[in-house]
């Protein structure tokens, strides 16, 4: 019997060093996590032919699809929609004005009638006319509160659990860890630090001008409804080029959104991983693509996979999708 | 003799000792220097009532003028025009242009009076229509070349051997140290690491828009003729905001074009130290302040003596200016 219990014991040690040591365990052991490791091994090793110094180890990341959930809809919008709902006894006039009386009486139809103009409407709306600290506490509210509709938990525990380990690992390694993405800039910084480990100056999105005023109270900085910039498409390498001022030797994207990010990424003549997170388990999480106007791979799935890109697909190389419950 | 030797060399170790221990020793021991080092004393106090943890522990600072000499002229202006110089043999037609004429007869005054559309077209043609590689060559190889016109000494050895000395002390004690000038971003960051000790990703400055093209060579980034962002006054706020996303703690600057950055720097609740470099050397450097079109001081020298932020006399504060050169 003890001789038993000991050999039980001395394997479920050996299990547990085994995964100790493995930075990456919620991955299956195939191709993308074998790409992932080799890639590392080769830029970290000192007088190798792909060895990179540690300032230039630049990797950067999209976030809605890459990082966490953007479905059934962009996490952002749902915030936009929240805010709507809360700021409506200020704004009767939304009560017969589209698209808020569409998202206040929860016809989508009707609100997502007014297309992109209206679209632009209700982010002004949400974004704008407060300052960056008044916009900062609105979103950590709203973030420390909202649940997602499907999981029933935080947008931040909504987060892919395997790619909070490669921002570990790559971390571990000398990466400096970047996002790089659509959504907002200052919508992301209030929480990306404790979720992802990624602090507010290394977050690259989109933005509104801001208007500097010095007020009797002291300066504070106002939210305009201009757009200043928005980092989607072409405009990631330029949001890179422009807010890190390095070529990244790694990048994770998911959709047509971060295609120009990855060609980019894919060019650096020192060395590249390159990487499209394919949605694959409508089980666990979503199955989408072509279909879907959120994150359409209508070319970057075929361009991944012509240039041999790793293509990491949710359901065959993700033990588990999202962390466990904090 | 032996004794007396053996004096000497004892009171020779203990002053190299008492150096050696000394961040900041092209300072002397008056209130700037003394200032600065209490406020680092107080930041770095665990349990103390104005203790900042690490990330927090953001320094901005100025660089025409602060970091670096400003005169005779902002050195991306000499920049501006050895460039028209070399490229002046593929544009024949600039022999009959203003202000492009004025530059190549070195007729300052025929020149300034293109004013400020002069002063854009001679940014655009030496900032604009090469890809983002080409111009970082550009500017490597002047920098490396170029030297000041009455030091007759590299550009970035005419930076400030007291400030490479703060820049060092504030990373010691866990700041992150970034630039926020109103220069040209990608006119900085070829050089601000060796010089400085500032990776690009830490540079904010101006910048014109760039464009993705997707050449058969591969991706390239395009620089295009069009301002899309003024790093300067009322634009510094608004600068950090975006690119850094947290509210400095310390501030350097020496002009009216830091004195929204140094308002907005001393209005954290937090902490702040905030301090202005007045060029007060016409011997060792320059001595300028409500004179000159560079570097005015018209309301930011009153604002810090009425607030009491701390004012940098570079001839009495200053044991030496320049580092030896390397």
């Amino acid at each position: 019997m003890k001789s038993r219990f000991l050999l039980v014991f001395a394997i479920a040690v050996a299990a547990g060093a085994q995964s100790a040591n493995d930075p990456l365990p919620s991955w299956n052991n195939a191709g993308p996590k074998q790409s992932l490791m080799r890639f590392v091994s080769d830029v970290t090793t000192q007088g190798g032919a792909h060895f990179v110094p540690v300032p230039e180890r630049i990797a950067v990341f999209d976030n809605d699809g890459t990082l966490w959930t953007e479905q059934p809809m962009y996490n952002q919008l749902a915030f936009v929609l929240a805010r709507v709902e809360q700021m409506a006894p200020q704004h009767p006039e939304w009560k017969t004005t589209q698209p808020f009386k569409g998202v206040l009486e929860h016809d989508a139809k009707a609100a997502a009638a007014s297309g992109e103009a209206g679209m632009v409407r209700l982010l002004a709306a949400t974004h704008s006319g407060m300052t960056t600290d008044e916009f900062r506490k609105t979103v950590s509210d709203w973030i420390a509160t909202a649940r997602h509709p499907r999981f029933h938990r935080p947008y931040t525990e909504c987060v892919y659990q395997p790619m909070l380990e490669v921002l570990t690992y790559l971390r571990a390694n000398g990466f400096k860890t970047f996002i790089v993405s659509g959504g907002g800039v200052e919508f992301m910084r209030p929480w990306t630090e404790k979720t992802y480990g990624i602090p507010p100056e290394q977050v690259v999105g989109s933005s509104g001008k801001t208007q500097f005023k010095l007020l009797p109270s002291g300066p504070v900085l106002v939210k305009l409804p201009q757009v200043e910039f928005v980092d989607d498409g072409a405009g990631k390498p330029s949001g890179i080029n422009r807010f890190i001022g390095r070529h990244p030797i790694a990048a994770f994207g998911n959709s047509d959104g971060d295609l120009q990010m990855l060609e980019w990424t894919a060019a650096n003549p020192k060395a590249e991983f390159v990487a499209l997170v394919h949605h694959t388990d409508a089980t666990r999480e979503y199955a989408y693509d072509r279909q879907s106007s959120f994150g359409k791979l209508d070319k970057a799935l075929d361009e991944a996979r012509a240039k041999r890109w790793t293509v990491i697909d949710m359901k065959s190389d993700w033990k588990t999708i999202f962390p466990n419950s904090r």
